[in-house]
């Protein structure tokens, strides 16, 4: 299949070469120049750069995956002068694959209706590693006869592709677990730091929690404290993973998206305040995890 | 064998008729009368009723369970005029399945130490439920010879009997994984409703939850969201399970253990100040997952 | 002189009858044509109703105030396709008198200079009540000699007139006031229903902390406990004053804010989510110091 | 007037020797035998040092100020072996100035009151420079006749003497008073941090809150922003003045006063938290309004 794909930062440029690895060819745009161009190099003949979004439905593509940081590119990226719905996009799907706010997004994908586009909102998690490894995880929102087509796309790119319902529900779904992974991990922090403090193995306090009410994936799976679990950022300085203040962003975009929707999320607010906190000391590069260092003591 | 138990209450009753239908003969008091009649005519001819918790002992017990609601009790009937500790103790095994704060447990601990008795710590969680049916889990803290000795009598009231580590830390663990559960369950309330706000259908969010990084116990075990799990609480109306006002107890004691060891938990703490917001709403006879009224749209 | 006015709801309408009463002219444009047709009949023959924003600058008027409901239209009457800055507007003062949040302002500001207008951001305190009275506190930002210049024709509208510093500043000085108003009034309200649940007299409580360090204008000014102080809200039933839900609006206009600049405000953050609680209970429409009413017992 | 004194430590030696200095004698005791030497030294031939706090009873003294670390440190002193209340104590008037939860000051005077002492509590505010200076503020709870006979004494060591109702309304008072006091800190600490890094300067932005609704003692007099006033501890690096730790210790009263009395405070408790966090980050001997250095970016 020939595919455009915009935006080839640290998580686009490994889901763009999982896509050549499938067989797919590729025209491509990032606003970085040397980006683009390490992708021509890496995929010789067979992909394209050029100059603007829209141009990249020039090259006769059946399909767009745009990876972009904020709401603000998106906009940019499908609604701006030189933006995908200024050009023809009949029978393109456009894959939006950024983690940005459900309103946005469904702000986008209503303007993608209106010029006659078929679009997904499709943002992921796993992190670079799953870029990379193509074991990310898509949470798709928009017409499910459209999602069982673009599946076997995305599984190019992935290991577990969601439908999550209407357009927008991928960031509904991302945002909503997102928040609640946030709670999970600072909580997570500190109860194992209270615990510590009060005396306990680490280890023997990580062991029951996981076996009883307290368990969570931060518990069982990352935890924060340092050595209970082996290939974690807490036993490697906190380094790798998913970084503190892409967590902070994601905290953000849940509490907006709660205030919009008139919905309290008192934890969820507190969350992104301490995570916030954590950033402004100069903690924002490490994992996610590394949020104890708030609680811990020495 | 021959045991004491103090404390017949909505836990101490069925787990003592538990320890009858093992086998074991009991020697019992509590403050109600009526608790302690009740028993006798449960155990025709191997129940003994005494006035004093001290005078349980003189019935040659080779053990005493106790299980009362708050620290102020644990002291009065081990410390007080008529307490446990008042007789000779020797050889006898005290075990304290209250919940109450490590720092009093320890207190407790270091008294029986110092009378010459043998002690454990050995909080439950379950509930009622799991009191009568035998499947608590005990968390025990105290020598780990003497835990390995006990092991096979608390099997007769529980199916998980976890060791955790010296005097009080079976304390530690109940207040650090129920602080977690308390900060989880308010976490997945504020996510679910934050979904379905937006617009998520709460079986399709909780299931793609449950296979994301969101995932714990309350999400996947004993989801808050009416319709999502059966079986559990919030499908008939939050009565059953485990009340709100025993998680802001255990709120209580995870903050006030917090505040001696001098750690910071504000998500716990915020935690507590919202089961104590539910409750003074006049909801705190709800099981605890039905603090997701605070955040639900109607 | 004669003036624009565009926006004629709750606030804009008395505030342009306060303009007439001085003595100016005005051409006035709402997108609910009955309260535009409310303000020609009230100002027989010195008020002309026009079809859009940029119409109001046709009538060679010397400034123009804008009183709107939030960014998003503050944006439209700007820059929208039949905004104020579509028509030469030099020489024109452009003042904004709505709540918006900073970032937006300085966006409306750097536009507007662009277009060769002269603007002013300037919110103001002091509810319904002071826009009738011609009591309200205006809080500018932008040049300090337009400021001069304009001071005596906001005097028309308000008591208090003070200049903040360049463009948006006006912005910044009220959203980082009335976060710490919300802070302050939930803080007032815990700690008054904390001293009357441990049994004190509320006068005497609220008498001790006036006198003390607790003292603030929540406390001395407007305090929540009913009966304290006379002519308040909380002694009329919490009718009358600052809707909760506007003090939502300016947290979450605070919130916002902090996000953009990567500042933590834990305390500011937890004030909206139990403003946004209170809403979501169904008491938006009270006035902002019966949050008491979420810790009050009965 | 013949006086006791118990607890001479940072607190009670200044103010022992105001009541020197107004022609009382003394006798007194604190556990640390030097400071009852250097009050010896100092007061010549008018100081008398005991043994025990039951001692300072046997100098025939017509009352007995109290002035001590903590609630524990109280229980002993009047309620333990060779306290206070195991002597005669009729006729005695016995003041207690030490900072406690109102719950255990109650328990106190109940047992005074059962063995037949007159009682006062009626802790203070003000710092040590307070009590130097003969300028504490003092909340008194007890018997109003008791209150007025006593009056004047207090006069010696303070300047504000105010009556807060029956027996602990003086700790009532305080915790109250000083929950609101770290809220409002906190708060302005948040406002001034968002305001200055969106572009105001601190002083115009402390100019504005303070004529403003925004206003409170933290903001007005006590700023913690470096450089808005002088003479305070934000303007000379935060030495002197009231210390972070002592403010989290009334933080926690206040929050367990409000756990005990089933009183949510989510904004005190969350105060609480972020005075841990700050305390965990090394910098409790620092003044509490150093609090702002958790949130301003340097």
């Amino acid at each position: 299949m020939k595919l455009g794909f915009v935006g080839l930062g640290n998580m686009g440029a490994p889901m763009a070469r999982n896509l050549l690895k499938a067989g797919h060819d590729l025209v491509v745009f990032d606003v970085v120049k040397s980006n683009v161009d390490a992708l021509v190099k890496h995929g010789v003949g067979r992909v394209k750069g050029v100059n603007t979004p829209a141009a990249v439905l020039d090259g006769e593509v059946e399909a767009v995956i745009t990876m972009l940081p904020a709401a603000q590119h998106v906009k940019s990226v499908y609604l701006g002068g030189d933006g995908l719905l200024t050009t023809k996009v009949n029978d393109v799907v456009l894959i939006d694959s950024s983690t940005i706010d459900p309103m946005s997004a469904r702000d986008v994908a209503k303007a993608a209706a209106d010029s006659g586009a078929l679009m997904l909102d499709a943002p992921v998690s796993g992190g670079t590693g799953g870029a990379e490894a193509a074991t990310l995880t898509f949470m798709v929102g928009g017409e499910e006869a459209l999602f069982n087509r673009m599946k076997s796309l995305l599984q190019a790119m992935g290991k577990n592709i969601i439908y999550c319902g209407g357009a927008g529900n991928g960031q509904v779904a991302k945002v909503a677990n997102n928040m609640l992974l946030g709670i999970s991990m600072i909580g997570t922090a500190e109860a194992m730091s209270l615990g510590v403090s009060l005396g306990m193995d680490p280890k023997v306090l990580a062991g029951i929690i996981n076996a009883s009410s307290g368990r969570c994936w931060s518990s069982d799976t990352y935890n924060p404290y340092p050595g209970v679990l082996e290939n974690v950022p807490a036993s490697r300085g906190y380094t790798g993973g998913f970084g503190s203040d892409l967590m902070l962003k994601d905290l953000g975009l849940a509490t907006e998206a709660a205030k919009l929707s008139k919905q309290p999320v008192p934890l969820g607010s507190l969350a992104q305040q301490i995570y916030q906190t954590f950033s402004l000391q100069g903690h924002g590069g490490l994992d996610f995890s590394a949020v104890i260092k708030l609680f811990a003591k020495k």
